[in-house]
């Protein structure tokens, strides 16, 4: 009977060694056989990357937007030259963003700084779309620089609209050159890069600051130097130049509303589905507050239904959301746009009287609203860390810097080959010189 | 022997007891170490709300292809008027729906009913994006809002289009005011809040009663009270007033084809890719055969290739696909195109007969082809629920609350403030009088 | 004390043998529990097909871009019928593509070969959106469906571009049905279908031969038919003919460079973010090269900057890196761009030496850098397997069978019903006689 019970014993107790063995080899077996942590990253990946393909998209359309804007509100015996103007601007801004500006913007500061460059041109490799540094990021490396490469060219694009009509062509497009290829994404690295501004604890969410009001000093700087059109301040009137058409600019103005749900709702830089659509929401309130802020002000001013101030009212809020759309709160958001729907009617009259001539507004648009807008981050933002102080710094620092380097190579060229065309082909329309067609041909027997 | 075979057993009970302890724990190390569950949902709410948040921006550009179709099909000396009205409206409505439509239209009624209200404005903090209740959802409660906030815009953008070319300005905005914040919203939660006319087993996927022909019946309440345009009728016929720009019409339609893409593959509320894929095909096919059957039928009727009623034919199978295309067969959606493009003209062509005089066909459009869509629900739906007699049930009410809203406000505007610009000043065209500036100023030497 | 040690022994053993029943049970309960597979795998479907959509709404874009280039590029007394065309394009290719085309295009050979149809119409049944067999693709059957039909109309449209202003608007859209119906996707079928030409090795990712250069061959064949415009070459000279509007002209170009974010983004058919990223950065470099080539040529052979040059070499960049956008690094993208954006304007001096009329510049366009791309990819691919004779192979098959049939197509029209309308007719403007109304009525007092 005890050997029968030695045998028992010896049974189980070999029983229990062999599931003591085989316990941990199951337990691996099982969480191996169900880690799916590496597939719900790629989705994620996917789907983010999906919102900034799109982002990107809508952020291009902007660049049909402003031509819209810009040849709507221009004289049509100058739509060909504003129309070649922002054809060329997304295409040299791109191939710039591709050759420098991408490398000057994302250095990859070690220490926050002022300055860095990562080399000339992209990856040249397929295969570093997902390479190990955009494993935890929204997109891939070439989602990454083609979206910053659409931003960088609105900057350009700002300033066109301003200087649009007596600008020499060759001179902008060598403005553009410098301006989107250099200057913009080194300010743009002080903040996006990581840099200087980022330490001094600045927020700027999609570019009140950092595009728009580069842009929008561009921009006056631009025309301090080329000077009003001929025969548009008169005796100490200033004198209505009708645009080509009403239409061409309304498409403008909703494409380039359109555009901003990229432009800010890209910025947040991933899907997160609360941060983007409560990012939808602010924009379009502050657009639509934006435009009845132009419109009443508008009618106060003016004593009349001026569409124009409602369109330039519709971009002024979204300028002036851009620096907080994801850190200001809906009502807030209306507050920020009605007062950018004022402050853009006030500007362009101001500058009126300083006999600085913006065909667009886009100093009014761009500057006057970029810089309400990044101040407002600092009265009206949810995150405690902004601060009006720092918000006033960055607008002060960005300002200096790109107004002083606008001015300096709009006055390099008007001393070199000039900046200005001639009074002649002024008069008679930029179109039928240098472009030898004319923007619209339409027979009426 | 005995003491040895003790320890033994002792040793093999204690390895039993041990693993018997710690085999539960080890499940339960495995679960929760493998429990992506969270995550999946969290990973297809993106994508789900990235759905959403493009087929809001394509329902934005809607209001561009609105914009289009009135300016393009009105006469020049209107242009500038007709685009003010379509760029304030949806400024007015998403305003309007954000103070208080959005919870006119989703009170979130404890029973089924007439009327509720969630109170004014919206949540004002940034966390409710993903609150319990939107949790199970395919997109935000910010998503949710701008999404509806979008259609509501449509309705009384569809009523501009009728009336354009002699309504005063001030009038046509009052009644945005009330219709899309009051009116459009009220009817709306009847369906899509969960009200009376869904009990009742009445069926609109996106919105042929709802939004098309609610905004109809606001249009033919509209030009029955403000009357056809001077010199459109005499002597018993018909006077054409030329459009300004056929191509603008054209740019008008085909935003609106492309808007529809989010109209109703939005209306799936998720991104459920067989459903929604699904009611892209019948919406295209819809469109295409309305162009057909319009198309054919101008070609019958007018003797000419009627590039109008091309266009107003996509437009009709677009709203004749709306209320059904998500139950409808591919082969039966080309049907329902086809005989919404054959109404559109017959509608056209009897409103003239009446001296309803319609400058863009809106009531032809939306309202004739929304009721038609309606219908053809309880005609051709795949889903045995849904009965024609429920579909004409759903049609009588909303279209009686909404005609009978719509005339009232346009007839104490009339009473009041007046709705009809002078004699005058609809002769010299609005845009010279109220605007201060002209649609197209082309001038070629 | 043997019996209870026997006791202690049995209880061992039965706790040894219940662990042991149990342990396989939990590990396949922690298993079931914990397979997200196909959770996992419907996150990813869901994602591909959210992409898949969107590209097909840019793609169907597109056709609103062919309507503005050809509309603003042709003269205004032809605006209604060549918007007329365009309009009637898609609603053709889309429906004919439903009945026949789909299933031509994808007929399911089972060998390698040259023609196949797997019947008329769709699938009637919406579930069948995700059988087995779409089960493991990125995107449902409707889906597949819609994007290859936009695809499908495109190649038609470019036809049109090359023969309005004297085509007759009955023989051309005979020709659309024709060509988009059963030339088209039969020539399709030989590489996207799994045809010969894709067990040759034939590479064309996008459609620089399958969709460009077939429209361009069937544009050739129509130009060569129709014969050139009057008064387009007098006396040796070639007499420009002023478009209606440039502005219109630009907006059709930049909504197909959008469109173009569809056409190659879409044709990776999933959304694999590396992948679908780097084609939209190879896609935008060749745009912008294409034009800065386009630029350059115009500005060197004709002393003037031409606008039409810069536009049509952003068209040859795209239609040039279609064939090989995902295997083509960005540097060589650019020079695929830039050489692209030479031949176009080489190409175009070149037919009017031969009086080849193309409206719009299609055959240059479309044709020859739709070759041009095709062989592109033999001498830039990153993958080995692309010889540049498959590519040329390909080129002639493709070109032999596009060309004969077009040119037969158009010969038999012409000799049946005509193509080519009056010559007071053509001298006063098609819009006046068919269509009844006018492009554009402006009335400025």
């Amino acid at each position: 009977m005890i050997t029968n019970l030695l045998m028992i014993v010896q049974d189980s107790v070999a029983v229990a060694d062999t599931i003591a063995a085989v316990v941990p080899e199951v337990v691996e077996t099982v969480a191996v056989a169900t880690d799916y942590s590496a597939d719900i990253t790629a989705n994620l990946l996917t789907a983010n990357n999906i919102w900034m393909m799109m982002a990107t998209a809508l952020v291009f359309i902007m660049h049909l937007g402003f031509a819209g804007v810009e040849a709507g509100f221009g004289q049509s015996k100058n739509t060909v030259n504003i129309l070649f103007k922002n054809t060329l601007t997304p295409i040299i801004g791109i191939l710039t963003y591709a050759l420098v500006g991408f490398n000057l913007m994302y250095p990859g500061f070690d220490v926050p700084g002022w300055f860095g460059f990562a080399g000339f041109g992209l990856e040249t490799s397929a295969t570093a779309d997902i390479s190990a540094e955009y494993a935890g990021a929204g997109y891939t490396y070439w989602t990454d620089f083609l979206f910053q490469a659409m931003f960088a060219a609105t900057a350009a694009t700002i300033v066109s609209g301003a200087v649009a009509e007596r600008v020499k062509l060759g001179a902008y497009l060598i403005f553009t050159l410098i301006f989107v290829g250099i200057v913009y994404p080194i300010i743009g690295s002080w903040k996006w890069g990581g840099g200087a501004l980022d330490a001094m604890g600045f927020y700027d969410f999609a570019g009140s600051t950092l595009v728009h009001s580069v842009g929008g000093w561009g921009a006056l700087a631009g025309i301090m130097i080329v000077g009003p059109r001929l025969g548009k301040y008169v005796d100490g009137k200033v004198i209505d130049k009708p645009g080509s058409s009403v239409p061409l600019a309304v498409i403008g103005v909703f494409l380039l509303w359109l555009g901003w749900f990229g432009f800010n709702g890209g910025s947040v830089l991933s899907a997160d589905p609360g941060l983007v659509s409560f990012v939808l929401v602010t924009t379009s309130l502050a657009a639509c507050a934006g435009g009845l802020g132009g419109f009443v002000t508008g009618y106060l001013v003016f004593k009349r239904l001026d569409l124009g101030m409602v369109l330039n009212g519709i971009l002024a809020g979204l300028v002036g959301i851009t620096a907080g759309a994801d850190v200001i709160e809906p009502g807030n958001a209306i507050i920020v746009g009605i007062v950018a729907g004022i402050l853009v009617v006030i500007s362009a009259i101001t500058l009126d009287k300083f006999k600085l001539d913006d065909v667009v507004g886009a100093v009014s648009v761009h500057l006057t609203c970029g810089i309400w807008g990044t101040l407002a981050v600092g009265i009206f933002s949810i995150n405690a860390d902004h601060t009006f102080m720092a918000q006033l710094k960055g607008v002060l620092i960005c300002g200096a810097a790109a107004f002083i380097c606008a001015f300096v190579i709009f006055y390099v060229l008007k001393l070199t080959i000039g900046i200005r065309v001639s009074e002649e082909h002024e008069k008679e329309g930029l179109d039928s010189h240098e472009h030898g067609i004319r923007g619209y041909t339409i027979i009426q027997e």
